[in-house]
């Protein structure tokens, strides 16, 4: 089986990340909740993950909160930072796990929501777009890169463009693990992340970053125990403890830990990429979306949104399914992105690749997609 | 090494449980999102999951929602039923992940909190306490069993004392696995778990189970792509889409699953509970708190706490520790419980047995304590 669905979630998982998750179950008690050797042991795991993804993403340890999801993550950022009468300010592309909290606060009246459309071929259209409405801003959630079509946004440039005191959160779902991301160089107050995906990681696992410079007070959505200061009645005050309440998902953070090891920002996913938009182009009986002429693929992660015209996109995967291709095909949690593509009545069929795919499955890929 | 820490996670973990998750991870995809046999292979692991509980504790399985923590499902159902204006009954041995959530929704003025006495000897009197002040009650939170001192409430009998149409939530996370639980017999809406306690799964994984009978509508706090209803702004009204937002610890679930085979409610762990006891009572120097003489220990899950007289509880667990046995000391994240049992100064420390401690382990544990 080819798999390409890699924007839901990597696969195969690396060996050693298996081995780390299985290793981890074996020695590790609950972390943080007592002193013996099981516990610190668990303690030890979740610290060594908290540590590489602060250097992963250049900021401190005690920056990174691990949640066990990028969606988790979004709500906690963007519940936990929303302004009292607020406007937040979104592109037009962004995942349901963004826009369905967002819909949340708009419709309980505690914020207005303004969208500003993403450019699929100019940057600067999209930073123009986003002038016309971030001036009132008080918080801007915006994609890192889609994951319907894998244009990847402006991000620092948009960031230059708020107001200085909007909170900033960019939802890094597709990019983390794809490409190098500095938060400080974005200079963005949150980034999103999940572990899964270009990480390489275990379902189960994410995490909510914070810009070491910025003094942001988020405030917790979900509260529990945290092993420390029992007898408050509140969250502490402090980061990560403040944010991460009960359990955590030991095994999971082991395997994470493990894949951050792997991490390496080769030019191989961009040029399997290229060759795949190539041989693509080259079928006449397909429609590609989200991806102009003249549109450098340096600015796209490796993801893809096409249609057999004519044809269901349903129908496309299953047919391609049952030929040993896995692609993922309907609207992809994201509405306003297939709206944004023009594909919103129809849906369409991702690929999305990995380090892990190869030319030669690219090729039986085309193959399969001219016979279906 | 003799784990008597359980009641913070059980270990070590079974072996089934362990393959199940590395299995999970070799040929899972993302559940829900395709068609494709990846994506159908997680589905079905979390289907199988879902149905196991739904048989263990008498529900539906689209009652049942996977959740990363009981205190994510805590978080969950006590913030998604609170009635506005409403007044929240609690029990004076709550833990803090119902205590700080309930104490977030007071700060908002969103409930008015209210509290009983637990008695530690007597049912009778905690249902005279719990009935002085539930008339009023639109919510209620009730630990099942203390994690400090393992005492089980009556919860049936509360259940039967309170308002008809009070929410009734029953925090099962000491009592999930260790004795048997029937939501129906029980009567409550909602139980809270975790699935790495007396269930034996991994840490990272837990529910929110509804009754079959409840036509309760919970709002979500955690809003995201559910792979379906893709174009609404919502979360879907049904259930579990409704409340589970974004992707699964699919190897969570699957080494849950996997533990779920295993749960058999033997004498054994009340055997050992017995004999701990027991021994710990011919021991001059310790106080051990909760447990009074006349109570029957089936009130009890095998959970224990105790001070040697004139020794700091850090210090205790410290030396067992060095001395090769796991326990854990001080607040237990449970501060009232700790003021019901009249340790709110001091701490205690914390035995929790499992089906695995043996008679063996407990003579060394004692003879260690001999020799504090």
């Amino acid at each position: 089986m080819i798999y390409f669905d890699n924007a839901a979630t990597t696969f195969p998982k690396p060996r050693a990340v298996i081995n780390a998750v299985t290793d981890a179950m074996k020695v590790c008690g609950n972390s943080g909740r007592s002193g013996h050797k099981y516990a610190l042991c668990a303690a030890e795991t979740v610290y060594n993950c908290r540590k590489k993804l602060a250097e992963l993403f250049n900021t401190r340890p005690e920056c990174v909160i691990l949640t066990n999801s990028a969606t988790t993550a979004l709500n906690m950022a963007i519940k936990g930072t929303n302004c009292i009468n607020g406007v937040t300010v979104v592109s037009s592309i962004e995942h349901n796990s963004v826009m369905r909290p967002l819909n949340s606060l708009r419709k309980n009246g505690d914020t207005v929501l303004k969208q500003f459309l993403a450019d699929m071929g100019d940057d600067d259209i999209t930073c123009e777009n986003f002038s016309a409405v971030s001036r009132s801003a008080t918080n801007i959630v915006v994609n890192h890169a889609s994951n319907v079509c894998g244009r990847i946004l402006p991000i620092k440039m948009l960031k230059k463009l708020s107001p200085g005191d909007a909170v900033f959160i960019a939802d890094c779902s597709q990019t983390a693990g794809h490409i190098p991301i500095d938060i400080v160089e974005l200079g963005v107050d949150i980034i999103c992340i999940p572990g899964h995906k270009g990480l390489l990681g275990p379902m189960g696992v994410g995490a909510l970053i914070i810009n070491p410079f910025s003094d942001l007070v988020i405030d917790p959505i979900l509260e529990g125990g945290t092993g420390t200061d029992s007898k408050m009645l509140e969250m502490p005050e402090y980061y990560p403890e403040r944010l991460e309440a009960g359990t955590a998902n030991i095994g999971g953070i082991a395997g994470l830990s493990a894949a951050l090891e792997l991490v390496e920002f080769s030019s191989k996913e961009s040029e399997l990429y290229e060759y795949l938009v190539n041989q693509m182009k080259n079928i006449v009986d397909i429609t590609i979306y989200g991806l102009p002429e003249k549109s450098a693929l340096s600015s796209y992660v490796p993801v893809l949104l096409f249609n057999k015209n004519g044809y269901d996109c349903e129908a496309v995967a299953a047919t391609l399914s049952e030929r040993g291709i896995a692609v993922r095909a309907g609207f992809h949690c994201a509405p306003n992105a297939h709206r944004t593509l023009g594909t919103y009545e129809i849906g369409g069929v991702r690929v999305s690749l990995s380090k892990f795919n190869t030319r030669r499955e690219i090729d039986r890929f085309i193959d399969a997609l001219n016979t279906v």
